[in-house]
């Protein structure tokens, strides 16, 4: 009903999906739950597990949090066997509800096959069709049953032949860990925009998006799957090939922004000290004479951290933030709904009173939720206040994975800087350059003819074809609703 | 849990499905819901119901009764559009929970198709392992999806075409009643094997199961769809073809003794007089010297009217049958799950004490629950208890969509009618003959060069070929047991 | 929501209550579930059970069938002990939901007391008050919680005293069912107007509504408790007394018309067989000319058998009753709302088509449903329809623990019979007297002096005094809507 | 079941109550609801609000999350009225469900009382036998219907003292925000062991737990309501008067060092600000040499600031919090469920590797979540792990309103200091003296001889009369294990 939209202050792009898996190793599908649980920052909407025993597949999908559904003695327990794969998702968009969550599962002719996809798929729609017409029928609006039917419609001898048949008509981003009777199969696209790590937990393979799955089961970190990679574990071991065009590396760099967990690793370096490092870069891009820095808690914190020692001023929590709101709360009463970001956020008004103030936040999108706290900080009777983002400004859509608002929601799409100062109402207001992100990642500026990352949020520079979204098609209007259940 | 088994005495043959459809009347959603309603003693387990407005299909699968899911607004709400189709159905076997729930509905080349289907496809897993290995990827283990891929498949122009092209590789009983952007269309097997009615609803056509579907809205009844039929309803109007090669009609019998409800009419007679005319054959048959005629509730009430009015002896109800056992009623209490039968019978003494019963009920399955309502009887303190079936003895499965136990498993296939007297401790026992049967039912007795009616279950006579049981892979063990939600 | 009125077209009185216990007896609260189950007829929308083992005392109470609630092992595992006693409820009015759902304990001073209570006490309200002044917190607005603390108020010195003193200080009809740590307690009203009847299982006493539910446990039926008796249960055994002043009994005479279920048997004789005899008494009383006679299922069935032997006419089922229907059908889709009654009822055309009818029921309350009946009955083709009713025209509410409308709703006080017979449709409309009653229940007509039964709802003869009715303040407002959960 | 034990390794004493109140201000109901988020740290197992509409009461009490249960626009539609309480609590001990969760109600003699709580009433066991003698039938196992019933019993005359009579029977602590249809009440207990604030919305008076409540509706902070006072909110205004015998004040002292929200006020200072001074305190209580200060999250955070600026170290996000793991998260498998801590807290491997660390918390309650954060930051390659906790040890159980583990449970009241450091494995171990903490909140050490706070919980030293625990009935078992639903 219009008047019970959720309450959704959270002004953040959105990773999309996070994935795992382990091969032979006892309880394979209660060390997966961990391991979503870990992943949980990717995606909080709907998590699946599918387990397979040696005869069959057990497959559980569920809407909410893995802790909410995963932990139960009787899920787990219909869940059999040592291998597992598992998914977490953001959205399920499209109003097919549980159809949409992964893994997916299709019984093919030579056995069953599950997925698990981070990432997206850029020309989903424009293969979908033609499959279509060669008789598929879609049984989802995923862009990643594309990849099921090309695999099944592949005339390709062996599985892997057609895996990698259908693989080569992909185009856009993906991360992917997959099931057979026999396999579990770990695959990077050849960007390596989305992350995916190795691990070994005492001798059984784990595939993960992120390093903080492997710590949370204490599983050995080996290495990352390299961009174009495949790597297919099996009794016999893991086995590694390139069957994609390889292409130099192009990773999201907004996973080191804010996608990633702070304690994750990605290519070797930590994402917490990246982050630090940004807000140094920041502070010394962007510097201001103030009494305290003050984050937007929680994704501010590091970089408020790393501002603060590069500044040399005092790190306080000006803003304490509500744990309790889920993205569900809803402001009951049509008045009181407009209160707004209080829900979340409440500035320490005793902190904060006649104080120079600077709030660092990883980023800006819309820039109403920004907004609402310099109002918040300046209620609270903050002298200044002095906003600093650790991220250019956000300028334009992804396509790989992330939802992201339409452009000309797009806060940084709308204005410039001066103009982005004055709608938030800040004294000041500091964006980290691109070449500072590359620096603070990389160690030297963005090499424009070889961006060593994905940065087309900032840039529009997309590494890949967008083939849907220049088709003409790319608008289908679903013509099923359906409500199961 | 072991422990849990859900409490059934209801020892029937179980029909699988009821189908239902209207084109081109306001509130079609609600109107079916009305049919199923009428239709849910064909299937009582799950339904569901695709509405089309004219750009979408709306699809609404729940499991439980009509009344408890499709009557709240919201869900009536959400079914948009003049034309609707629906489905009820008896069980949803195969772990596979709603997966299983029809209408089918797939996105087809040229747009949605949704189907509802009554009856079995006796080939389809054969159908189905050649339609893998052509790439399809199946989402249900229903026999009715192998239609759909049929279709999608099919090399033929237009989608008429592909249709028909599809029902000329099925074997077995369908009544189908199928939805598309333009068409609502019914056909029934060259068999006629399962009923399929047409109505006319202040000009808008209705297709059912049974008249009694047509009643409740105050349809009109226009006529049986033919065997071999095909009716297809378009804003145009209604056009019937025969596309699959005509066949003698081999209509269930058992849809006379125990499926359809009393008061439909099936080929322009009256299902209740049927079965008192079964009673009053039966008693001319198998005549008994008794004091009064007592229905097994509430199966047996009209056969046993027909007995006592062709026996001259009194019809009286000496087993009240307790309306609030769901199939979900558990005994509760290892020692207390002995006592069995009177959860939903209980013999009145005070009429039976002393007295000589006949007993007459429809059909006897595995003859556990006659057993022990004979029982019951016996120690209310009836002097004689003598057992009148309705129908010959059931001695084999059915494989045209009705759910029947193992062949090993029914009693008339493990004894003869004495021995069957002396397990169910009557002191006498006495079947219709199937010659008995046919008279009553179409005035002449069985045929046996062309018999008139599909009466497989009695007398091993099968009308169609059965691929998947005969063919070595019929048991296929599924490879996935799903559980979403 | 206005338009989710809850369909209902059970034009009846509905009982209140049922009320049932065990003593001694291993997996007492299992019993009581069956015992429950048997009773559901007088009661269907709330049950409750309280089981003690020697310690604790342990409550369930839960909206819904008892079949839905109490079957499974988890609930039944936590009511431990031998001891226990339950009761089914028909309605939750008052908007308090389960707070009103009985038993209802009470920690008094000297130990756990839980109480199960058919009736109804005419003077709660004005006893409330009083008990409210004296300090008294009430949690429910249930009638029962009076007598819960009137025992606990008292000033007598043991429990059983204060229980008596508290029983005193009632009007009403109350058939009650209790538990203490050490006792089962079973007591009827002075006029016997409620049932209440013993039974023996194996040595452990039971307590029960009616006999009916003895059958389904198999346990021995002993006798009926007496007007104005008190039983207790304990260890040592069983002790009658009559603390109560004695009166002439006045047992409900509709529950012979409707309420008791034909197979139970009250004062030694049997309900069905007294249905049966009302119905030969109406077929003398109201004789006419036709074909069939046709029973409003299922109600009308017993009399509509005896109204056919009386009248030498066939019985037949020309009415078909939708079992699926629930209290809770809602017919979707506002013009389909109209269409009433055939969501439960269907007239069976081809039997009746051209033919004269008689249709028996049990009671008309409001009269809209047997207006629609007559009216389906009539659109199916009969050429005359004439309506008996198997009791006086109902004039007058109930104060006994029966759900009745207010007068001015009923019928009978609206119109006399020719006016009925007219907004009916009939042909004609004969009801039975009240002396044919009378002689039917009882074999002679009614003594006005002494009249043997309640039948105030025929001739408003209210056996007692109704105190709140006629107190200035029957009509006290509820201060408190809550809603747990 | 025992395999399904919730994970909590949250080692914290837990506060058990929140209350919120307000008068005459439209959208009352939804005003309580964004208080009650706001006291949710105070307790978030269950919540209730009663409103009041001047002519009935409405109440909603549920398990669960404020933002789960009250942002829904039936239940606030439902809590009509411009005045209205409400209560958020931690337990739901006794297993007795919602019938504990507040605000309670009564129906007495002169109208509705409602009633929320927080604290404990250290004498309500023994009132409560003396009052069930006198006839009281209690409906919970909550100390605050002690105080209902008491109100109900006094034979004061009117319902203000009646009030003020059941009060001064109480010992122990209290807050109290109460409803009648008149008026809205608050008091606090003569010691002011937990806290009450005043505040004003646009001219309705507030009464709120903490100031944060008043933050987040924008209220103004008026001021505490005293120690012993009772303030009568009606539409006269605000009256206040100290009914009680006035004492020195006591207030809880562990609610600056864990229990109050980081940006609430109490008596006039703020909470963050202790925390960060008890952490410079700290520093200079107990110095180390180390690389970096890391906080537990999140409780620690604000004390670990304190301590990098006092011992001028770098604060460093070296333990990262999963905020996904609610109360409920339970691991699967049993292998895993000894990877334990895990599920919450992650060391950041790559930041800690090689260093010396001060990992800083506020408290330890049994130390057994302690030792596994250390163990997890030795595991991730800490070269020394040093400890230091923001209070004193814990060595003894809190009576007023805190569920704390039975002393022998509590770990400093099995070990010293030094025991405890090789317990958990450290380098070194330093709590904060008790004088320390004194001197932080209030700026000298503790005065023995008048206490200004109460911090029994580290010195034994009680502050009023503890009847139930000292007198023979305190652990009286109930009699009732109840389940409605």
């Amino acid at each position: 009903m219009a008047d019970e939209t959720p309450f959704d202050d959270d002004d953040h792009f959105k990773d999309e999906c996070g994935v795992f898996g382990v091969f032979a190793r006892a309880e394979a599908a209660a060390i997966v739950t961990l391991g979503l649980h870990a992943l949980q920052h990717r995606g909080q909407e709907a998590a699946g597990i599918v387990a397979f025993d040696g005869e069959q597949f057990f497959i559980e999908r569920h809407i909410g949090l893995v802790g909410d559904n995963f932990t139960k003695k009787a899920v787990i327990d219909r869940l059999k066997g040592n291998r597992a794969i598992g998914h977490v998702r953001y959205s399920t968009t499209g109003g097919s509800g549980l159809r949409n969550v992964q893994p997916l599962f299709a019984e093919l002719a030579d056995g069953g096959f599950a997925i698990a996809h981070n990432g997206n798929i850029t020309n989903a729609m424009t293969a979908q069709r033609a499959l279509q017409h060669q008789g598929a029928i879609f049984s989802s609006t995923s862009d990643t049953e594309t990849l099921l039917h090309l695999v099944a419609m592949s005339k390709e001898k062996d599985f892997t032949a057609r895996f990698v048949d259908a693989l080569r008509k992909l185009e856009g981003a993906y991360s992917l860990v997959c099931l057979t009777s026999k396999k579990m199969i770990g695959v990077r696209d050849p960007l390596g925009i989305r992350p995916l790590v190795l691990g070994d937990l005492d001798g059984a393979y784990v595939l993960a998006s992120e390093t903080c799955a492997l710590d949370i089961i204490g599983a050995r970190f080996v290495r990352d799957v390299k961009p174009g990679e495949m790597v297919i574990v099996t009794d016999a071991g893991l086995e590694s090939s390139f069957p994609l065009e390889p292409q130099p590396s192009r990773f999201c760099i907004f996973e080191y922004v804010y996608f990633a967990r702070p304690d994750s690793s990605v290519e070797g370096r930590n994402v917490y000290e990246i982050r630090r490092e940004i807000g140094r870069e920041l502070a010394r891009e962007a510097p201001v004479d103030a009494d305290m820095v003050v984050p937007v808690p929680d994704s501010g914190v590091p970089a408020a951290i790393g501002f603060a020692q590069g500044a040399n001023l005092p790190f306080e929590l000006g803003i304490i933030r509500n744990h309790y709101v889920g993205r569900t709360f809803i402001a009951p009463g049509d008045a009181i709904r407009h209160m707004g970001v209080k829900l979340k956020h409440n500035a320490n008004k005793r902190m904060i009173e006649g104080k120079r103030v600077v709030l660092v936040d990883d980023s800006i999108v819309r820039g109403t939720t920004s907004q609402k706290i310099v109002q918040m900080v300046r209620d609270a009777g903050a002298r200044e206040v002095h906003m600093r983002i650790a991220s250019p400004p956000t300028r334009a859509s992804c396509f790989y994975g992330v939802d992201t608002p339409h452009t000309s929601k797009l806060l940084a799409s709308r204005m410039e800087v001066a103009e982005m100062a004055n709608f938030l109402r800040v004294d000041s207001l500091g964006f980290l350059s691109i070449d500072g992100l590359h620096r603070a990642v990389d160690g030297a500026p963005r090499d424009n003819e070889k961006p060593r990352y994905c940065d087309a949020c900032f840039t529009k520079d997309y590494p890949t074809r967008l083939t849907d979204r220049d088709g003409a098609d790319t608008v289908r209007k679903l013509s099923i609703v359906a409500n199961n259940g």
